[in-house]
C-alpha cells in the first residue's frame, strides 16, 4: 500500500521504465516534465512537435537533444495523431498532453479507428495525501475532470476506474465514500439518492473489488471523531480511501482546493481508454506533472 | 478590512457586547462555547435550557453559575421559543444552536408569528482565511449549508447576502468569483450559464455593491498565476474576495475540506433573518464556534 508520493516516487523508479509521449512539446513547462521524469528515472519522455523547437528548448535547459527521442511533427494534429499511433503499436504507455487543446487530443484518442478505446468510461482520478489522518496515506477522488453530469451507471463506472488505479496502488479492497452534503436520503438531493443506490448496488456484488457506503459528508468520510460525535458508523466511515463527488463542479473545486489552498501534493490521471491519459492543468506544477507520471507507470493494462 | 480571525476576535472584543442566546445548552461542548465567548469578551451567552442541567454543567467546569445568564426551559421546543420570544424582545442578537435539532430550531425561527423573518433568502456564509495569498486576508464561501439546488433568483439572493456580511468586514466592495468547473460558458453545464447570467445581472445593476465574475474555476477565482498562465483577465479573476459555488454539494464539501484537509480556522453564519443564526457542525471545534460568534456581533440589523 503505497502512502505518499514520496513512496510512489521511488516505486515507479524501480518499475521497468515506461514510455510518455509528450504531444506538442513546445514550450519549457512542458519539455521539463519529460526532463524531470527521466532524471527522476520515473519514465522516459518521447517528445512530439518540431524537432527544431524541441532540440532548441532542450539545449536552452542545459540538455543535450540526442539523449532524448523526439518525434517531428508539424501541427498539434499530426502530434496527437503520432502519439496514438504510438500507443497503438506499443511503443509509448502513457499520453501527456503538451501545448494542445484538449479536445483536438481526446478526439484523436476516441477515433474509432485510434484503437486506444475499451468501452470503458473514461473518469479522472485525483490523488492526493490524506492530512485528514495522523497517519500517512493516499486518498483519492472522482469526478473532478471528465463527466459533467454522471448518471447512476456512470457513477458505478466512476467508482470501478477508481477503485482500479487504488488496486493497483497497493489499496486491496478499497473503501469508497459517496459523498452528499448529509449521511441521510432526502429526496429533494437527488444526489444522497444515487449514493444509497451505489452503495446497495456494491452490497448485491454489482460494484466489486471495494467497500461503497453513501450518502456521506465530507467529514463523516474521513474523520472518526466527526463520525463519533455524529454517531454514525460503517465500514467506510471515518476511513475513506476514494471519495465519489456527486458531480463535476464539487470535484473541480474540491480537487483545486488542495493546489491553491492547501499547497498538498497532488495527482491525477485519466483512466478507461487502452493506456492512461495525463491532461495537466496548464497552471499545474512540474511537481505535481510529475507525480501524475508516477502514478500512471503502475496503470499497465489497467483495461484490456 | 478584516485580514484575519485574530483581527475579527480583537475587534469584536472592543465592540459592545451583544447576547447571544444559546438554545438548548444541555452539553459541556455546548455550555463552552458560551463561556468561551464570556472569558474572550466577544458575547454575553444567555444560555437556554434545563437550569439545574447548566448550572451543574458550569460548577463541573469550574465556573459560578450565578455569573451567567440562564432562562429555565423544559423542552427542546419551549428552548427554541423562548429564545425566538428573546430575539424579538430585542433581548438577544444571536442565536446559536445548541443540542436541539436543526428542524426544531429553525422552524420556530421562520413561522409568521415569530417576528425574525424578513422576506430576505436565509443563507449560509462560510468564512476562511486565505491561504492562496502571500497577504492575509479572508474568503467566503456560499452556499454550503441551507439552499440545495439555488434558481438564479435564489444565487442572486444568496451573492447579497454574502456581499452584506463582507461589507460589514470592511469588504467595501467585494469582488464575487461565480464557481464551475470552467471559465468559459458551456450550455451543457448549466453552472456556467447561471454565473454568466450573474455577471450580467451584476453588470446592468441588479446585484449591486459588488463586482460579479463568472464562470470561473477555483484556481482561476483565487490564483493570479493561474490567470496569467491561462491568460484570463478580469477585476476578480485571481483575486475574489467571495466564492459562490454552483451546489450545496460542492460548498458543504469545500468547507468541510477546509477543517478535515488543511485544519484552518473557519467561522459561518446564516444570515437572511433578523438576527444572525448559528447553526455549528456537530463536530465543529470550540474555537470555530467563537469564530463564529465573533462575525455574528458585527451583523446588527444587516436586514431590517
Amino acid at each position: 500500500m503505497i502512502k505518499s508520493f514520496e513512496e510512489l516516487i521511488e516505486k515507479a523508479r524501480v518499475l521497468e521504465n515506461k514510455k510518455v509521449a509528450i504531444v506538442s512539446s513546445l514550450s519549457e513547462h512542458t519539455v521539463k516534465s519529460g526532463i524531470l521524469a527521466k532524471e527522476n528515472d520515473i519514465a522516459e519522455p518521447v517528445f512530439i512537435g518540431d524537432k527544431r523547437k524541441i532540440e532548441e528548448i532542450l539545449k536552452k535547459l542545459g540538455k543535450e537533444p540526442s539523449d532524448y527521442i523526439i518525434e517531428d511533427s508539424k501541427s498539434e494534429e499530426e502530434s496527437a495523431l503520432r502519439a496514438v499511433e504510438l500507443a497503438k503499436k506499443g511503443e509509448v504507455d502513457i499520453i501527456l498532453k503538451g501545448n494542445i487543446s484538449t479536445s483536438t487530443l481526446m478526439k484523436k484518442i476516441l477515433a474509432k479507428e485510434s484503437g486506444l478505446r475499451t468501452g470503458n468510461l473514461l473518469s479522472d482520478v485525483f490523488i492526493t495525501e490524506d492530512t485528514s489522518k495522523d497517519y500517512p496515506k493516499l486518498i483519492g477522488m472522482s469526478d473532478g475532470g471528465i463527466n459533467i453530469l454522471p448518471s447512476l451507471e456512470e457513477k458505478k463506472a466512476i467508482i470501478d476506474n477508481a477503485v482500479k488505479v487504488f488496486k493497483r496502488l497497493g489499496y486491496e479492497k478499497p473503501k469508497v465514500a459517496v459523498l452528499s452534503c448529509v449521511e441521510y436520503v432526502n429526496e429533494k438531493i437527488p444526489s444522497t439518492v444515487e449514493a444509497k443506490k451505489l452503495q446497495e448496488m456494491n452490497e448485491r456484488g454489482e460494484i466489486k473489488d471495494c467497500i461503497v457506503e453513501g450518502p456521506l459528508a465530507l467529514d463523516l468520510a474521513v474523520s472518526e471523531f466527526a463520525a463519533k460525535l455524529k454517531g454514525v458508523e460503517g465500514k467506510v466511515v471515518g476511513n475513506a480511501d476514494i471519495l465519489i463527488v456527486p458531480n463535476i463542479e464539487a470535484g473541480n473545486i474540491f480537487g483545486k482546493s488542495f493546489t491553491y489552498f492547501t499547497h498538498l501534493k497532488v495527482g491525477h490521471i485519466i483512466v478507461g481508454a487502452k493506456i492512461p491519459i495525463l491532461i495537466p492543468s496548464r497552471a499545474e506544477t512540474e511537481e505535481d506533472r510529475l507525480n501524475s507520471i508516477a502514478i500512471a507507470v503502475f496503470m499497465e493494462n489497467l483495461f484490456e
